[in-house]
Parts: C-alpha cells; structure tokens; sequence
C-alpha cells in the first residue's frame, strides 16, 4: 500500500521553484554583498545541535524540533542562528578582537502551527555584532536592516524601535509576579490595551500608575513621543533606557533612514534573550513582520563568556512573499542563445557553446540531434531569443524572434 | 548540574569560522554562476521530509537521520537532494517542457559513523538533467563537474567514469542471487579484486568466466581499454552499455576535458538507483571522493513520472577541506577603510562610512569613540591598511600602514 504521505510535503515545509529560488539567491548575494561591505564576515553553523545549547530562558520548548540521536542524546533543529553563533564564539573565537561582525544566511526551524507564509523551516539572513555595547552597534544593526530591505526591493516597509528596558523597569517598579509579568507581556505583544488596562486593574495597582503606565506602553511615532515619556518615567533605570533610545534614534538620522523607523514604545518582540534596544519590521501588505532583532547583552555570558551583543535577521521567506504579492512571479528565460546540432554534430555543437559561454553568455545545448524547424520551436517555447544550428556541414545562425 | 554537551557540537558537525564560510561562499558562487551560464536554474527543497519520500532501492536505512513529528509521522532528513528534486518534478513540474534543467547548493544529512574529513551534515553542490536519455546530456554532466572543479582552484583532481549497465548485464548473465550479487558490488566497491575472484569461484561459475569477468571489471584507463572490453563482452545489454560509454567519453574530447577522466569498468558507485554512465571525482591529497553523480532512469518512474535522468553532486565539504590542504588558511582584513571617531562626532563619522560604502569600498565604522592612537591600534590589528578619523573638527585622514 502507497502511504498517503508519498509525494507530498508535512505542512509548514514547501519547495522553492527556479522563479523563486532566483529571486530567493538574488536576495542573498545582495545581502552577503551589503554584509562584506560593512565589515561583517560570514560563519555557518549546523542544522542541529544538542538540545542543550538552544534551549534558554523562557523559549516554549514546544518550538523546538526535537529528535534523540542514537546515542540517546536530545538533538534539536536551531530554532534561530543568535544561540548558536553565541556557542560558537565562546568556544572558539575568545581570541578574536571585539567587537566581532559576523553575519549568516541559514535555514532555521520552529515547529508553530503553520500560519499562511509562515513556514516551519524558514530562511534567514542576518547579523550578530559581538563586543559593542554603546548605541552606535544599535543603529548600525538598524541601519543595516533598513538598507537590506530597500535593496531587496521591497516597498512599503517600516521598521518600529523599542527599547525592552523601559518594560522592564516598569515592572521591576511594580513588583509582580513572573507570571503576572507573562500576562501583561502577552496582552502587550497583542497590542491589546485593554487587555492590559484590566490584568494592571487587578494586580491592586493605583488606577493613576495604570493609566501611566498604559499611556506610556502605548506611545508610538517619532521623535516628539521621547519628551511625553520622559515626563511619564520616574525610575532611573527607565530613563536610562529611553535615553538610549533617544541615541540610537538619533544616529539613526545620521544613516538617513529615521524616516523609515517608529518609535514604538510597547515593543518587546517575543525572546527573554533581549536586553535593550530592539526592531521589528513588517510590510504593509502582509500580516507578519518580515524581520527583527536588538540587543542581548546576556546570552554570551551563558556560554561563559561576558559580551554585550545586538543583532538581526530577516525572514526570506516571507521577505520573498511580500516581493511576489508586489512584483509577480519573477520568470525569465533560462538561456540567451540556444545550441542545436544535426545527427553527428555534436563535437562542433559542444565547441561552439563552450565557447559562448566563455564570452560570458547563458548558453543551452540541446541533447539530442534535432532538424532545424525542431531547434527554433524548442527555443520558442523556452523563450530563447537567439539559436545556434550546428548542421550537415558549417554553422547556422539565426534569431528565432 | 550542566550537560557534558553544553557547548559542545554532536560528532559529525561543525562550525564554519569566517576563512572557512568565505570559501564556502565562494564556491558556491561560482558554481551558481557556472550552472546558469549552462542553462540550469535553481530549486530548493525543505531539509526534512516524509520518510517515504526519501527511501528508494537498496539504500540502507541506518544512513538516515529519521525523527517521529508530533502526529506520528516519520520524517527524515534529505540524505541527498536527488530523491527530493525527483519528488518536486513528478509533483509540480510536469508543463515544464523537457528537458529540464537545474541546480541546487543545499545541505545534505548521513547518519554513518563520522570519519575524519567525513560529516554527517554535508553542503552539496549538483545538478540534474531530466528528460534527456541520450550520451549528450551524460558529457554534459561529467563536463560540467570537471569544469567545477577547475573553476574551484582544486589541483590533481581526476574523475573516473564508468557505466553500471556492464555490471548489472554481467550479473544478469551468472543468474545470481540478490545477495551474491550484494557480495559482488561490495567487494567491488572496495577495488578487492582477489576477493571478487573467490566470490565468483564459490558460486560454480567456469573458471574461463571468472577470469573475464575479473579482467573486465578491472579495466581501467583511457579509449584504448575501449577494445578490450569489446573483446570480452559479449552480451548485446553489455556491447550497448559499451557503446553509450564510448559516446559519453568521446563527447568530453570535445568538451576538452578527456584528459581529466579516466575510464573504470568496475566503478559502481553505491546506489542502486543508477542505471547508466557515472563517474566519480577525488583528489590525490584525499582519501575520499569530492564528486559522484550518474544516469537514475528509474526514479521519476517511483514517483510516476517516466523522465529519464542524470547529474551529479559535489561534496562542498570535502571540496573546502582539499582546498585548505593546498591553499592554506584564507584569511584577510574584514575591511579596506576603518571610520574611527572622536566624541560627538558619530554622526558625521556615519555619513563618512555610508559614503564609501557608497562608492564601494568595504568600510567599518568604530562603535566607541576613541583617541586617534587607539584608532590605528585597532585597524592594525584587524589588518585595515586606510583609516579616516573624524575628529573634533575636520576630517583627518591617513594610511595606518
């Protein structure tokens, strides 16, 4: 009996077609090209890993993909590329000056219900910068993943800036329940306000710090939202935290791309990892963010070595579903000149497509023997605007449109 | 208590480090350029499948990596890309006119014991050729892998080309059970000809026979062993195998890359799913092969789609490891330009970068504000030959080496 499951894909998996995958590699030469130029080194990183090394503060385990080797051991499919390059840099790049750029284009994989353009196996271009804690390595990461979108091509898109400080301040203040802190970070992630007004009405917290603290989480826009926050924040550690902002902001003028980023208050995104500054951007058109990232200061001193750190990474994946609602499947011709041969021309044939594609041509050769009239309806139907007949004796040339 | 894993990497994985990912990348590049200059185009296919779409013939099911997903299916990961592309094209390319052509670099998964050089996950570069059946598209392969190689910078590399149907004719011959002939191939596989002779010997076959199909299966070298083996054969299934041999390897005559193949009568190649022409790749320095592909007539035919098949893979991992042999570590300075600068001027030191990235160059702005002194400290040690310092007025501008 055939399985059901013979020739089909398990959802949240897909196959990327030579349209696709065109556009899919043309966004990571961009990417990989961008990353050189800014002083960023690729690294790579195994698909799986001890589970031990993936797992960490309050990921939902369920994310993972999980499998026991045979040894009994729990491997795992990365879930992103930040903990493993963390691992690695700890273990194997102590001696390396800070800070370290590094970047990466991989594949990683979270076993969530498979949403429309999500995709349990995703693919990822991003950055990690090592050893800066200051707000220039903020604006840079910024920066750099405003760059990566508009030269993809994308339009449409926004970026918002946050800063997990000031969340975690407030609640610090108010002295809740790691619990209760899950609760209203949920609420918030939702964007669900009133939500989050009823879980701060029953925690007994005076109903002037709730609407202080609603207003303030629900701030959003540009530069004039800072002087309002400030006025609302009473603790130095959220002051801190938003004069960090300010300058990442700043800076981020400097790049000449404060026009494409919002000050977003509320914003968290979903990882404990995040210390500080933190992204998010999405375009209009789809209903999920097609990149993220910020600072962690934490995560090295976990694999035992001490670094501040920040970073991002954009999802391909569904930076290629935005570009195909916008651009359309992106097709092409496979070849500039077509290559066809007579019964025994093949050697000729053979020469004189290796040497078009020695000029630099896109050259296809047929592979099998074929009459003339054949060679130009094959070229049609592929879109092949020049053929090359190689017959009885001497070469024909022709445009077959 | 921590793990004994905890930052630690499961046999058969590793990390690439910045020299390693740089070559990586390089390979890839070309070869993606090598294939579309050829007329392929690019596929993806996820990491992980249903296992049935994956097992085919006599591949052992110990090289797999399986896991159970949460409804209880078996998933497995690719163990090659051509069972999947196979896969892909029954399902979603069947209006595509043939032949058809494509490329893929993707990571590959073997669950066999980790020997050095060897890894469990792998990076492959390949390509398939579907719907042509005739000698043409078996050169075209071979050509295509010889000039991969030679565009990778890999020195003393030789492939070996021969064709399974002279094996399996002469198999078909002797009447032999399965598992006799399991015996054959892998004594074969091992070049253990003495070992051969005592199987054919146990198996009642004339000594007269033995002693052909031994010198036969041993014949290895340029046209000349061409008439030999036409001497020795004498089944029609083996003079045709023979003949489509002779074609293949007068074609690369063509190609002008004769000199860089040699024939092998015994080469097998271990999977059952060839049926034609294949060959295989290795360098002097290694003990392994860095390339392996071959005609699969049969496969689409599993996923019910009768396309006649070839191509081939290289494995990029190995390929990175001879290179290394050769070449050397490859190491160089992330950047051309260092943009250091002095307290407050950050915004001007970013628009300083952003113009020569503008104009180019690979430029890397400090993250710190910093003394000139410590500015040409820092690019000395990262080996960056031009430094600009923004300080606190003007532009000052020097060579650091």
């Amino acid at each position: 009996m055939v399985s059901s499951r013979f020739g089909r894909l398990p959802d949240g998996a897909r196959d990327l077609l030579p349209a696709e995958a065109k556009r899919k590699r043309q966004l990571e030469q961009g990417f990989a090209q961008l990353a050189e130029q800014w002083g960023y080194q690729e690294v790579v990183t195994p698909t799986f890993e001890y589970y031990e090394n993936l797992v960490s503060g309050d990921r939902d385990d369920g994310e993972l993909y999980k499998f026991i080797d045979r040894k009994g051991h729990i491997m795992a499919l990365r879930p992103d590329l930040t903990r493993p390059i963390a691992r690695m840099v700890s273990a194997r790049m102590r001696h390396v000056p800070i800070p370290i750029r590094l970047y990466y284009l991989s594949h990683a994989y979270n076993y969530e219900e498979a949403l429309v353009g999500r995709q349990r196996e995703f693919y990822q271009a991003g950055v990690e910068v090592l050893g800066a804690s200051g707000p220039a390595a903020d604006a840079e990461a910024v920066a750099m993943a405003v760059e990566a979108l508009q030269r993809s091509g994308v339009k449409d898109f926004r970026l918002s800036l946050g800063h997990v400080g000031i969340f975690h301040s407030l609640m610090k203040e108010l002295n809740l329940h790691v619990e209760q802190v899950k609760e209203i970070k949920k609420a918030l992630e939702g964007k669900d306000f009133v939500k989050l007004g009823e879980l701060l009405a029953a925690r007994d917290i005076p109903s002037e710090k709730q609407q202080r603290i609603t207003r303030l989480l629900s701030l959003r826009g540009g530069s004039d939202i800072l002087p309002q926050a400030e006025e609302i924040l009473d603790s130095e550690d959220a002051m801190a935290a938003l004069k960090n902002l300010q300058q990442v902001y700043e800076t981020l003028a400097s790049y000449g791309v404060q026009q494409h980023v919002t000050l977003d208050l509320g914003l968290l995104l979903g990882l404990d990892y995040y210390t500080g500054a933190v992204f998010e951007g999405y375009t209009l058109s789809l209903g999920f963010p097609i990149c993220g990232g910020g600072r962690y200061n934490n995560l090295l001193g976990h694999f035992d070595y001490q670094l501040p750190a920040t970073g991002f990474a954009i999802n391909v994946d569904q930076l290629l579903v935005a570009l195909e609602k916008q651009q359309g499947p992106s097709e092409g011709p496979t070849a500039d000149v077509l290559v066809g041969w007579a019964t025994d021309r093949l050697p000729d044939a053979v020469k004189k497509v290796q040497q078009l594609r020695a000029k630099g041509s896109k050259a296809e050769l047929m592979l099998e023997p074929a009459e003339y009239e054949q060679v130009l309806s094959y070229a049609k139907e592929r879109c092949i605007k020049d053929v090359i007949y190689v017959k009885e004796s001497g070469v024909r040339s022709q445009e077959s449109e």
